[in-house]
């Protein structure tokens, strides 16, 4: 079977997207990006701040409210139906739900063939990054470093706390079918 | 019928970006923006400029390659899925193929209650808008002008030439079902 | 004698940094951007919403704090060198004190020959295209319109509310010597 | 003394603008970014890509032409007075012509108490960056990371090759007096 979706999970300021960015360069097939940042960008500016949409406290805590879980499950239809079309996909997503925000992809991706990464980041080094990167409310990256992998399996986990996001990405490629 | 796709086509610096904005601000529901400006951005970094990918001429023209129209009509595909379960979506795209451009949307959108809008702009004031941006090619305003509207047909037409994007957003949330 | 300083005063998306685009394409000499959002960029984030740095409150008033003016002032003395060491210099500004942040320009840039310019838009268009831009807090642009003119003098005033940006830019290019 | 500047040097995604906002997160006092990559932001458009201007060759190597020199010995002269003026200013520069380009900010920076730090990163690190950023063309970080140290001499050298923006940061700011 040929992977047609890789699934990157990990916390903010883990490293995901610079691994995204490396994959779409070491992968010989053209792959497209699907990340959630992605996703927030393109909902109305009155969901990214509230309730019913996304809202970062002054802690970092993140809290997902009704509307933008709708959307977001039709994002997770859309990306399936892309890989469906003959694209491959990567995804960049934060399982806040653990083994929940899994099941979900898992549903959405059914009769694909799915390699699943997780993207590790020692905290103290993601709370670095966060402060060195200077566009994240500080703490996210420390409250969610373990927090999003609980419960979720891997065909592969990857490190960043000590190796480039490039050595992180051929790994990967090395397992893409 | 609910309507749960608006398109917007028009040629670059027309003002379609804008008005999505202000689309997601007097709306009463959530819409997810879905840009042909993002999907570009999703795209590897070598297809952004090649043969094979996007190929933007010092003229400003616009040449598409095959791997772009592959992942371009898997977009197509997702946008649609995304609707079908939920999500409403507005379109921002850029018909260079004029009516076929808007047949391969039609096909994709079938059975859906979409608004087709043409976003037209005087030529010339969108070349002076291009050079105001200074994030893009020369030419490719005034190049696309009118060939993006070629034997395209529309619900509504709104004109960002001597009207503010907000006023014309006003006029297609008023034709939103 | 030789225009070495273009200023721009104006509101909060009254067209300024446009402006400042179309002059630097225009005009046939190059011209260095000194922008006071540039300025803000280049200050700790900390600085950039508190007490002691700018406050933007949920109306879109802004509040100015005592670091923030430190090393707006010391901003100001760089600007001036730069153009007595040679460069060209359009300064796009944002006069919240009126005739008093025009005078602390005026001693700043004693000698240089400058050219003043108002950069007027109808508070409600200003209002609409802050929706549009999307990456404003609500509130600034009718906040600001008329607020920022009070008691400056000019040599030149430009409107955008009906002109593109390329055009002013013309008007203004027409007056530097 | 007091450290009124501190001037970090190093090649192309050798992680200086990560460290800049570190510093700015950790010192006490707030300093002002004056970055070589916000000067080319702020120089015509036609500059950033032309003889007279910066020009990147398809291996990422940078040619100066005579209008960026004239703007950039403005731009040093404007850092200065900023700083002669009580702002506290960390200049992130890439000494292209290595002790010349020291010596032309000693110039500039006469009579000022300067902190001058040496940004290291192994060229393959530094490479493998590029490629996650996206935003660079391929082969700056290479050609960069030795060619800017030649000659130059500096109080303090920190490599990012292993250690993060922040352990760096915190030790610069250790030794800003």
């Amino acid at each position: 079977m040929t992977t047609r979706v890789i699934v990157l999970n990990g916390g903010s300021s883990s490293g995901k997207s610079g691994i995204v960015r490396c994959l779409q360069a070491v992968l010989p097939d053209p792959w497209l990006a699907a990340a959630i940042d992605s996703l927030i960008e393109a909902m109305p500016a009155s969901l990214q701040e509230s309730a019913s949409g996304i809202d970062v406290g002054a802690d970092g805590s993140v809290s997902i409210g009704a509307e933008f879980r709708t959307l977001e499950a039709a994002w997770r239809e859309g990306v399936a139906a892309m890989a469906r079309a003959g694209a491959r996909v990567v995804v960049d997503d934060v399982f806040l739900g653990g083994a929940e925000s899994q099941q979900r992809w898992q549903r959405a991706l059914d009769g694909l063939d799915v390699l699943w990464v997780g993207v590790r980041c020692a905290g103290g080094a993601a709370a670095a990054r966060e402060i060195a990167r200077g566009d994240r409310v500080p703490g996210m990256a420390a409250s969610q470093a373990d927090l999003v992998h609980r419960g979720v399996v891997y065909d592969l986990e990857v490190d960043t706390t000590h190796t480039e996001s490039l050595e992180c990405a051929r790994a990967i490629a090395a397992r893409v079918g």
